[in-house]
């Protein structure tokens, strides 16, 4: 049960997006600017990125529903999620991800984890000041989007294959697209 | 120092912005749609569930400059937010106002964190399911702009006045007029 009145059927963010429109719009395109704008990230890694730190914070909607994008647009498909979900250091990804992940956990635990070394070992793998950046920022924006889903308790499906559908819609046509009126 | 290389001499969360403006914007039209957007809570009192998450999350930057803007909103000045950042239940606010920063400090802590009774709590005072909505849509929005600010080790300004141009600034013309490009 959602803690609020949402519109019924509709998973996750859905649910808040379209009971508030007023707020929909700036997140989704947010997650646009950050996901599918222009970056020397490829998509699948800024997806791997956004379902780590969802799984980190145990947001059932986010880690599925990006795991699902970041499926869709990695070789090794839901392989790679899960290798990165498990254990981040044996997953089929560049060292340079890799090490970028280790600033998004910390990223996820509070902004003042971040470490000079923690970057040092990101520039060390070739990471830029802005994949470091979009890095932070993606990962900042995860802690939002996952307490936004689950601070009021929308629900979530649990199988793969029901965000099979969302995942084709969002890689063609981008987040925006989802927002409500 | 900060943790990439930002332009010189833009405090908090005006440094990254300037560094990328391409993910600048939906934060701030964010920022405006919360804080500033229609809602009946008022613009003082959502200032003040802002700069209480940023205090709780002990980001300098959000918690003085949200301080500032909520100062100016308020009847009581600084002294409701040196009073919310030390002790909601004895600030001079409205019964509603402190069970909403209660369900605020859980959304701090993760989305999970909040529980019937904190809501059921916040409903007894009156809160609606709106004033519910974005209460937590705030609190999650400073969990992701606090990690944005600290993630990447920019600076702030420690002194009250140092906020105070800051702070007319966006009373009068919103968050996102201060969006470089």
């Amino acid at each position: 049960m959602a803690h609020i009145a949402l519109p019924q059927g509709l998973p996750g963010l859905l649910g808040p997006m379209a009971f508030r429109p007023e707020t929909a719009k700036p997140p989704n395109e947010l997650a646009d600017a950050l996901l599918q704008g222009d970056s020397t990230l490829t998509r699948g890694e800024r997806e791997l990125i956004a379902t780590y730190v969802s799984r980190l914070n145990d947001c059932t909607f986010c880690s599925m529903s990006h795991g699902a994008f970041a499926a869709l647009q990695n070789d090794a498909g839901w392989d790679a999620v899960d290798a990165v979900w498990n254990d981040p250091s044996s997953a089929p990804i560049s060292p340079k991800l890799m090490t970028l992940l280790g600033v998004a956990a910390k990223v996820q635990q509070g902004g003042q984890a971040v470490t000079e070394e923690d970057v040092a070992a990101a520039r060390a793998e070739g990471a830029t000041d802005e994949e470091l950046h979009d890095t932070v920022l993606i990962a900042a924006a995860f802690c939002m989007f996952n307490r936004y889903v689950d601070g009021l308790g929308t629900w979530a499906p649990t199988e793969r294959s029901d965000y099979d559908e969302m995942g084709r819609q969002v890689v063609e046509h981008g987040y925006a697209a989802s927002t409500p009126g």
